[in-house]
C-alpha cells in the first residue's frame, strides 16, 4: 500500500462553494480540501488547484509534477480553456493517472478522453445510494465490505453513454429505482482513468469513510507505471526484405 | 447475409490520385470507386463523397441518409472542417456505422472517437503482410481462410495507440519483423466502428478479394441495430421516495 | 430479423413441474413449453428436450441438429450426466449458441464453460425486479424500452462470480436493495453464450412479453456465424526458415 | 516493486529433464530451478514442486502457503490427478495468482479455468520469435523495450482458442510467418492468471533476461489483492419489502 512519493493534484471548479450558501455549509474549505485531506493523511504528496487560478492552476509545470489528477467540476465546464484541456489530455496519454468524480462526467477532459457524449439520467432528491462491489479482487475495492451506502445523494441512472469500461468495479442501486455503473476504469495512451460517481456538492459525500477509501485506493491504482516505452514513427525493418 | 437496404457512403480524400501519377495508375477512378464497386455488386446502396466537394460531400442530409460511412484519408486530414467532423461523430453516436481504413487512423474523426493519439510505427517498403484471423467466429471473418496475404503493403507496427478494442479480429505479420492489431471493433454511443489496416494508395489492395470481403462483412456488421432507445436527462423517481 | 432456419432446442429439467403443485399451476405444460411457444411463433424451428428422456433428450444427433440450445435447470443439476455435459460443451466450442436462464447459472454446462464458481446471492421473496438496458445498441435489446419490470421475481444479487462478460446488456435493480448483471454475453470457442437472469419457477416470468422478446433476440444473436475455419496442430512454415 | 513476502511456488512436470539428454543439457537442475533462481534473487519467497512428488508437491498446506503458482507442464498433463487440479483451481478462485507457461496451455488446470479447448498451431523448428509489447503501460511490461527477441523457440500460432483475454500484453512474430497472443491476463474468481508463451524445453528460454523480467513482473502482478470479501448465498433484504 505505497503512497509515499505519489504526487496528487486535486482540481476543483470551486464555484458552488462561493455562490451557494448551502454548499459552503457542507464544504467550507471547498470540495478540493475535503478530498485532499485524507490523501494527505495517507501520505500522498497533495496539492490543490482551482478554476479561477491562472491557467486554472494547471500550468505545464504543475502537470509535469503530477502523478495523479483528481477532477471535480459541474457548473462551469465551459469555462475551462481548451488549451488546458489539451494539456491535461496529453499528460494522461503520457502516463498521468486521472480520477474523474461525479459531475466531472460532463467535463471537457473526460468527454475528450472517452469519445462519447457521457450523457446520463439524473435527479436531485437526496435519496439513498448503495454501491455494490462487482469486482471484489480489484485494488480499488481494497478494504471495503461487499457494499456501502450513502444516505443522501444525487441520482445518476443508466444509460450512461461511455465506451465499455476496461473494468467495472461498482454498480449503484438507487432508492428511486435506477442503477448506474458507478466505478469504471479506462486506459488512454499510457494513462489510467477511474470514473467514480458519488459526490454531489450539497451532500457531505467526500467526508464518508468509504468514499475516501475508494479515492485513496484509486489514486494508487492509476498512479503511473513505468512500463515499456512505446516507439512511434518511421521504422527500419528488423528483418532482411 | 442481408445488404439490401443498407446505405453506404464511401468517403475518400481523393488527393493522391490527382497529384501522383503512380497512385492514379493504381486507382484511376479514385480509391473510393475501388471500394464502392464490390459493395454495389453485393447489393448495398452505395454513394461516394470526397474532400473537395462542398461540405466534403457530407452534408447533414447525406449523413442522415447514411447507415455506414467508410473513411479513407491520408495527406489532408487537416483540411477536413471541424464542423463536418463534429457532424460525423454525432451521427456515429446516433447509430451510424463507421469503417476507418488504413491511414484514416490519423483522421480527426477517428482520433475524436478514440480519445487517444492513434499513433503507430510505419514503413513504406512494399513488403508482404499476412493477416491472421484471431476471432474466427466473428461475422467480419465470414468466408475467409485462417489467414490471407497481401504481397505488397505499407507496414504499420505496434505499438498502436488505441483504447483496448472491444473485439480484436485480425493481427498482421509483416515481412520486416513487426506485428499489428489490424482489425478492431469499438462502440461509441449507439454506433459501431471497425478499423481495418490495409490500403496503401500505391498498392492495389482494394482490388484484393479478401480485403473486399472484409469490407463487405464489416459494412453489414457495423450497420445500425435498432436496439433500445436510451433516455437521458432529468428523471422522476420510479419508486416512492 | 431472420429466424427461419434457426434450429432451437429448449432444454428443461422438468422436475419442479411434476413435484410441485404451485409450479405446475404456473407452468402446466412445463417451463420448456412456455419458452418454446413464442419462439415457434417467431418462426424458429423449435424442439424441446428434458432431463428424464434418454440421454436427457440431448443425443449427438439432436445436438448436431441444434443451432441454439436454451437451458433451464435448478434442483437436479447433479443428475445431468457428465457425458452429456461434455457433448454440449463441445458443440458450443464448435459453434452452437447457448442461452442459459436463471438458476442455470449453477448448471454443470455453464460452470464448465465459465471456469468459475458462478456463485451469487439470492432470496425468494417475490419482490419487484427492474431490468435496465446498459447497452442500448445491442441486438439483444432490440425493441425494448430503456428498462422493463417484473412484478415478482426471485432476487439474485452481486457478487456474481463469473469472468468479466464480453458484453453487459442488462443490470437489474431489486426492491430489496441489490443489483445484478442480468444479461451477459461470452464467447467460448466458436460459440456464443448469453446468460439471462429472470425465470423463477414459481413466477410467470416466461409469459412476460419483454422476457420473451429478449430470449427471441438472444436466439438470433447466439445463432452460429460461419466465420473463418480455425486450423490447429502441427504446421509447416509459410516463410523460408 | 515489492516482492518481499510474496510466496511463489514453481511447479514443473520435470519429466523431459529425466528422460531426454538434450533437455537435461539445457536445464540440468530442471526447468523449475531455472525459473526459481531469478525470483529468489528478486527477493520473492520461492519453493518448487514437481509432478512425481506425493500429491505432485501441491498439498493443501503448500497451496495455502502459496501466493503465486507458476506452472510448467508438457508431456504428462494426463498424469496430474483431478483432485490436485480441483484444489489448484479452488485456490485461484480464492485469490492465488497463477502464471501458466508455454505448453501449460494444455494443462488440466488452465483448460478448466478457461472453459475452452486452448488449442493452437505449433512447429518445432528452433526459429526466431520477436515479442512485441502491445500494452506498454502494463505492469508486466515494466522495464522492457518495445520488443524483445528469442533466437530459437518453438512456434505457437493463431488461432489460439482462449476466451478474449482481459488484457493483451504481448503479441509474437515468428520467422516462419505466424503471429500469437503471447501474453494474456484473465480473472477467475478472486485470482489473476497470466499466460506467457515462451519456454520450450529444448531452448534456454528461461535463462533469457527479458523472459525472466516478465515472469518476475507477472509474479508481482498476479499476487493476491485483498479487495472486498464477496458474500454469497441466501440474503435478507436491505430494504423493507
Amino acid at each position: 500500500m505505497v503512497s509515499v512519493g505519489i504526487r496528487v493534484t486535486v482540481w476543483n471548479e470551486f464555484r458552488h462553494e462561493k455562490s451557494d450558501e448551502a454548499v459552503r455549509a457542507v464544504y467550507p474549505d471547498g470540495i478540493h480540501e475535503a478530498i485532499a485531506a485524507p490523501l494527505r493523511d495517507a501520505s500522498f504528496e497533495v496539492r490543490t488547484a482551482t478554476l479561477d487560478e491562472p491557467e486554472h492552476g494547471l500550468s505545464q509545470d504543475v502537470l509535469d509534477a503530477t502523478d495523479v489528477l483528481v477532477w471535480w467540476g459541474h457548473m462551469a465546464h465551459g469555462d475551462v480553456e481548451d488549451e488546458v484541456v489539451k494539456r491535461v489530455v496529453q499528460r494522461v496519454w503520457d502516463g498521468m493517472g486521472l480520477i474523474v468524480l461525479h459531475s466531472g462526467h460532463f467535463s471537457k477532459v473526460f468527454k475528450t478522453l472517452m469519445g462519447t457524449s457521457c450523457d446520463l439520467k439524473w435527479r436531485e432528491a437526496g435519496e439513498k445510494e448503495r454501491l455494490w462491489v462487482v469486482n471484489p479482487s480489484h485494488p480499488i475495492a481494497h478494504g471495503l465490505d461487499s457494499y456501502f451506502e450513502l444516505p443522501h445523494e444525487e441520482m445518476y441512472g443508466e444509460h450512461f453513454d461511455i465506451p465499455d469500461p476496461d473494468e467495472l468495479v461498482f454498480v449503484s442501486w438507487f432508492q428511486g429505482g435506477e442503477v448506474f455503473r458507478s466505478g469504471c476504469t479506462f486506459h488512454r495512451g499510457n494513462g489510467k482513468i477511474f470514473y467514480f460517481r458519488p459526490g454531489h456538492e450539497t451532500h457531505p459525500t467526500y467526508f464518508d469513510k468509504n468514499v475516501r477509501k475508494v479515492i485513496e485506493n484509486a489514486a494508487r491504482y492509476v498512479a503511473p507505471i513505468h512500463g515499456a516505452k512505446p516507439v512511434y514513427g518511421n521504422a527500419k525493418p528488423l528483418e532482411v526484405l
